[in-house]
């Protein structure tokens, strides 16, 4: 379990860092992002968790989430993972929603993925592990957040594993892979045609299904181009209200679907996750 | 004097959006962004310049530099443009310094140069005519920063033109083109062998030549690795001191050359030139 560092620089008062290590839920090379604000000798700080969308690395988020100076006010440690396997023995799409970039939080069954597309595992087991070892990171206290698919898996992740995160939000998330284009072809490709494997891969049925989380913020552009067609947070709303689950899910006038829209709301997000984490 | 839309988005509350139009200076075409906060209708808001370092476009502080929300709480424009003109037709050179990309914001008079860099004259004429044209901006309160060669840009700008800006700061500016590497091979590049006709593009001659400011922030990082053979800040220190002109100049333990340095101290730049805009 060790990881290599391939960056650190300084900011916001501690330190941006990018590491890599081989991972055995992937069998490749993987590297992810950790933010570790200014803290005392021997503090845990805990930990927010951020997935990323399509086609994007730790680097979206890294360079453009405006994440630092919150999580430094707030003592939280921020981490970043890439969205897929990466290399030139992992297969992969023509296009951008499936393949690389596009591992959708999933174990994937189907073949010529199997091998390779654990982003599940790796997200779920594996990477909490190493940074557990490696940071100074107070595992009782994790939240987790993410964008469009790393919305979805946020949301799923969070749902399937009740207590582990103290506080769960999203931006944009795909709220029902049972429900959209994205999903259709992502979890037939990785997980096949049977769709009823698919309810543990979609918050909507997750939550028809019996999962609760204690609370959750959504943000959601309502000039989003992908609003109507792949995200459908309608879906979402009437998940929680069937349930009776308290949510926040809030619809943000004029914002679409871009980096400007979550570096926006990026600073109260971390602030609601600090309540919930610090509490 | 028209501009074309390249794009717009929503963020924090106003549009960062980005600009191309045909530059007279230039004869190419030239990019440039700017975020324009909420306002009221009618209401023109004072206007930050942030001029970029060597290998930059618009696009680095745009999505890097961590302004919108800052510049939102205290109602300031803030513009970027590129760091030199671009295209097939404009000469290059091999190195990262010296060519696109490296302008260093001079009006180029060697060849073959002079026809195309002539960054000085696009900076200080004809894009704040745009500006005043195409936005909400109150040219009557202009400030300027920038980041190492843009920080030299900043400068040299000000100092030339008396009054023009109400604030003046920078981040890890190039002090002294007449002494550094960098200056030497661009200087030489563009404007010739003859060091006297330098001295209007090196913020400590033009000090040294009778050049004021009413006030200037400067922050350095120790661990930027420009900074003992190419910044020199000791330079300026010693130029403001001998002109006893008011001058912060902050040295920022352990921060290097990047973003991550920039974005840390930006909200606390645009709250200084905020406090002189607002005056």
């Amino acid at each position: 379990m060790t990881i290599e560092t391939v960056s650190t620089n300084k900011a916001h008062g501690g330190v941006q860092g990018v590491y890599k290590h081989t991972s055995a839920a992937t069998g490749t090379e993987m590297t992810f992002s950790v933010f570790v604000p200014d803290h005392a000798p021997n503090e845990k700080l805990p930990v927010l968790w951020y997935l990323s969308g399509l086609t994007c690395t730790h680097a979206n988020v890294t360079e453009k989430g405006e994440y630092r100076a919150a999580c430094a006010e707030h003592g939280i440690i921020f981490v970043a993972p890439d969205t897929s396997p990466r290399g030139d023995d992992v297969p992969d799409d023509e296009g951008y929603d499936f393949g690389k970039g596009a591992g959708f939080y999933v174990d994937a069954t189907e073949e010529p993925w199997a091998t390779h597309f654990n982003m599940r595992s790796y997200i779920e087991s594996e990477l909490p592990e190493l940074v557990a070892a490696n940071f100074p990171a107070d595992m009782a206290r994790q939240g987790i957040t993410g964008h469009s698919m790393g919305g979805h898996g946020a949301l799923t992740i969070s749902l399937r594993n009740p207590g582990r995160f103290k506080s769960t939000s999203a931006f944009a998330p795909i709220v029902s892979p049972l429900n959209c284009p994205w999903g259709e072809k992502a979890l037939t490709g990785y997980i096949g045609a049977h769709k009823a494997a698919w309810r543990e891969y979609d918050a909507c049925a997750l939550i028809e299904d019996g999962a609760r989380l204690p609370d959750l913020l959504v943000d959601q552009g309502t000039s989003d181009n992908f609003l109507a067609e792949q995200l459908k947070t309608n879906l979402l709303e009437q998940a929680v209200d069937d349930a009776e689950m308290k949510a926040m899910i809030r619809l943000q006038e004029g914002y679409d679907h871009s980096y400007y829209f979550i570096s926006t709301f990026m600073a109260e997000h971390v602030a609601w996750h600090a309540e919930r984490l610090k509490a």
